[in-house]
C-alpha cells in the first residue's frame, strides 16, 4: 500500500506516454500536483470514446451524474484489516491510482525487468482514458461487523445507510450481495473499466478481499436511452443530471446526521437476473402491457414519442386504464411514490450460460442464458427512494415473473475528495 | 421456422428504419433478391463501427478472414430432432435470419400488437449492423450421436473433423465443451452479437437446444494488435489475412474426402480460464520469459518492434537461448510446428466472478474472477494445425501454470452460401 506520487522516471515510461495518445500525452508531466490540476479543469468529451477523460477531483464523485459511459465493471470488498490506519492508508492508495487512471496515466510505475510485480498489469496501454470514472463507496460492515466496531465508526454511520430489507421475491446469493467497500468503475471500453478494478484490488490484499465482482455494459451510440436485454428502452424518466436543483433533491445527500456524507450518495446496486428465453417467447403487446410503454418508439402507453409525459389518468372508451395497474411505468412513476424520484445508473450483464438440473419433475435439464441487469440507483436517503419503490414493484410489477433479484448491495459513497486528500477523508478525520 | 422473405409491411417496419441509420436505410427496399445483392456488393467499413456492414453470403463464410470486431458471442447447440428435413429447414431459417441481421435489418418481422411472439426481440433497434457477421459450423454429433447416424450423414464425415484427443492439463466441463452445431457472431457491439444468437436460438426450439453460450471482447481501438488479460499483445504472429495463398494454404480446408468442405475450415474453440489474481503477482521479466516477448513492445525477447522476426536461435553471452526453451512463443511457432500455422480468432472473456470453497486444507474459501481467452482458431486441418501444436503447448509451455482449459468444441464450418441456396447445402444435397 506504498503511496507513491513521484512520476515514475524509468524508461518504459515513455512507451507508455507515446503510446498513450493526446489523453495520456496531457498528463505526461504533471506530477501529483498536475493531476489535481487535469481534474480540476475536466477536458470536454472527445468524439473519440478513447480519449474521453473526466475528473477525479471534486464537490462529487465522477460517476454518479456523469452521462453512463458504455462499459462498467463493480466490485465489492471485504476488510479483512483490523487496523484503523490500513484502512486510511487503503483509501489514500486508491484515492492516489485512482486518480492516475482516471486520466489516462497507470495506476503505478509500469513493468519493467526489475524483479518485483509491477503495480499495473499493463493490459490497458496505449488505451487512453477512455472516459474512466471511479466511484467509491462504503458499506454497512465498515461501521460495524459482526457486532463489532473494527475501526471506531460506529458512531458515524448515517440514518440513511440502511440494511436493506428483504423484498418480495428476493432470491439473494450471499456471495453476490453486500460487502464494505464498493468500487464501481465505468468506461468506453470494457478492459479499461475491469483494469481499474483489478488494480485496486490488487492494492488491498492483505487489508480486504474481493467479494462479489461484475461486468456490465450499454449498447449502441451514446446520446439515445439505450435499450436492455428485454428490447425496451431503459432510463427514459430519470431526473435530468443537467438539473442541479433536481439532483441536490434526489440525488445528493444532505449532512443531516452524518455531515461528512454531505454532497455524497447513497447507491443501491441489485443484480437482477432475466429469463430472456421465457420472455422472448411473449406476444409484443404483453411486453407493452408489463412496462406500460410502446417498445418500438419507447413512449408511454397511448402516447407518441419516447419523451411524452405519463399519463396515469387516462382511460379507454371502457374506463379501464390506458396504462395498466400493474406495469413497471405506473409503480414506479414519481406520482405513485410520494414524489420519490432515484437517478438509476444500470448497465446489462452477459455473464453467457449456466447449465441447471431440475432435481423434481420434470427434471428439466438445461442451459439457460446468465444474462440480465445490474441495477444501479443513485439517491440523497434509500428510505425515501429505492426502498419505498421497491417495495410496491416487488409485489405487484408485472415484470416479476421474468425477473429475479439475485444480488443486492447498499453503499454510501461520499462526496468527492479535495486533491491532496483522499476518499472518505470526512468520516474519518473530521 | 417459418422462412418468410416478404418485408413487413407493418407501421413499426418504418420506426425501424428511420431509427436504424445509414446501414439500415441502405437495405431498406430489398426484398429477398435485395438482401442477396447487397451481399454480393459488401459496403466499405466506415468509419463509425455501427455503420460498417460485411457480406453474408460468399465464397467462403464471414467471419474467419474477417477483421475482428471488438466483441462475440458464440454458442454451441445440440439438435434434438430427429429429422434430416428439420435439420435443412432450420439451416433455411438460419441462413435467411443471419443474411439479413448482418445488413443490419431485424431477423424477422419486428414486433408489433398482433397477438404473436416476435421474430425478433428488437433490442438492437437502431443500432445499425455494427459489422456483424454470423458463421455457422457443424460439430461431430451432426453425423453420428451416440452412434447413432440420425439424419443420414455419418459417410459424409470429413476425416479432418476429428473428435480432439484429452491434452495435457485438460480440466474440460461438459457443458462447456462440445455440441452439434456452431454459431459465432462477432460485431462491434456486444448486444448486436448477442442479439443475433439469441434470435437464432429461438428458431430452432423444437429442433435444437442451447448447449453453452459465451460472451467475448477485444479492447482497444481496431487496427493494433489488442492486448489479453495478461498484458501481452495477442495475435501478433497470425498469417497474414491479406494473402490469399497463405489463406488457401493454412485455413481453407480443401476437399479432400469432403468435396463439400471446399472453401470452409474447421474452428477449434477452447475455453481457457487465467488465474490472474496469481499473474499479477508475478514480475515482469518472468512474464516476458513465459511469453518469449516484450511485454509493453510486444517485440520478441531480444528484439525492439512488435513484427521483428522470432529468432529461435538467438543465443546469450553465455550460450543460453534468448527466447526462452518453454516460452510460449517458442514452442507455437511455425518453426517448431512442421511449418504448421493457424489462425487465431480469440476474445477475452470476462464472466464476473465465482465464489469457491476448497474441500481440503487451508480450506480457503474465496472469490475469483472467471476470466481469461476464449482461443478460437481456424485451420484447414486440425491434424495438421491446432492439435500437434497444443500437444506440445499442453505439457511444456510455461504459461499452462496460470490457464486451465475448462471448455473445447471443433466444428466443420462449410463454406459460404450462395444467396437463394444455404449454408451446409452441399453437405445435404450433392
Amino acid at each position: 500500500m506504498a503511496n507513491d506520487n513521484t512520476p515514475p522516471k524509468r524508461p518504459t515510461r515513455r512507451g507508455f506516454l507515446k503510446a498513450g495518445g493526446a489523453a495520456v500525452a496531457a498528463g505526461a508531466s504533471l506530477g501529483a500536483a498536475g493531476v489535481a490540476q487535469a481534474a480540476v479543469k475536466p477536458q470536454a468529451h472527445a468524439d473519440d470514446p478513447y480519449l474521453a477523460v473526466e475528473p477525479f477531483f471534486g464537490e462529487h464523485q465522477s460517476g454518479i451524474v456523469t452521462p453512463q459511459q458504455s462499459h462498467m465493471y463493480v466490485a465489492a470488498l471485504d476488510l479483512t484489516t483490523t487496523k484503523r490506519e490500513d484502512v486510511i492508508g487503503l483509501l489514500r492508495t486508491w484515492t492516489d491510482s485512482a486518480a492516475r487512471m482516471t486520466q489516462g496515466q497507470p495506476a503505478g510505475p509500469l513493468p519493467g525487468p526489475d524483479g518485483k510485480a509491477a503495480p499495473d498489469s499493463a493490459d490497458v496501454l496505449g488505451l487512453g482514458a477512455a472516459g474512466l470514472t471511479i466511484t467509491f463507496g462504503f458499506g454497512p460492515g465498515l461501521f460495524t461487523s459482526d457486532g463489532k466496531d473494527r475501526y471506531g465508526l460506529a458512531n458515524r454511520r448515517p440514518a440513511a445507510l440502511v440494511d436493506l430489507p428483504r423484498f418480495n421475491g428476493d432470491q439473494l446469493i450471499p456471495e453476490k450481495t453486500g460487502g464494505d467497500i464498493y468500487i464501481q468503475a465505468c468506461a468506453n471500453d470494457a478492459q479499461v473499466a475491469f483494469h481499474a478494478v483489478r488494480q485496486l484490488v490488487r492494492q488491498c490484499y492483505g487489508a480486504a478481499t474481493m467479494r462479489w465482482g461484475q461486468a456490465g455494459f450499454l449498447s449502441g451510440p451514446r446520446g439515445q436511452t439505450p435499450r436492455n436485454l428485454m428490447g425496451f428502452k431503459d432510463g427514459t424518466n430519470n431526473p435530468s443530471t443537467k438539473n442541479p436543483k433536481l439532483m441536490n433533491q434526489f440525488v445528493w445527500a444532505t449532512g443531516a446526521d452524518a455531515p461528512w456524507m454531505q454532497g455524497g450518495s447513497y447507491g443501491v446496486v441489485r443484480r437482477i437476473r432475466i429469463t430472456l428465453e421465457h420472455w422472448d417467447m411473449t406476444e409484443a403487446d404483453f411486453q407493452e402491457q408489463v412496462f406500460g410503454r410502446h417498445k418500438l418508439s419507447g413512449a408511454p402507453i397511448g402516447s407518441k414519442n419516447e419523451f411524452d409525459p405519463v399519463d396515469l389518468a387516462a382511460e379507454d372508451k371502457d374506463g379501464n386504464p390506458v396504462i395498466p395497474e400493474n406495469s413497471h411505468v405506473r409503480l414506479s412513476n414519481q406520482a405513485n411514490n410520494n414524489g420519490a424520484q432515484i437517478l438509476r445508473r444500470s448497465y446489462s450483464y452477459n455473464d453467457s450460460t449456466n447449465f441447471y438440473i431440475e432435481r423434481w419433475p420434470p427434471w428439466r435439464q438445461e442451459t439457460e442464458y446468465d444474462a440480465g441487469l445490474i441495477f444501479v440507483a443513485y439517491q440523497g436517503d434509500p428510505r425515501a427512494g429505492f426502498i419505498p419503490i421497491n417495495e410496491k414493484l416487488s409485489k405487484f410489477d408485472l415484470m416479476n415473473q421474468f425477473t429475479t433479484h439475485v444480488g443486492s448491495a447498499v453503499f454510501a459513497c461520499p462526496p468527492g475528495a479535495r486533491p491532496g486528500s483522499y476518499i472518505g477523508a470526512g468520516l474519518f478525520e473530521t
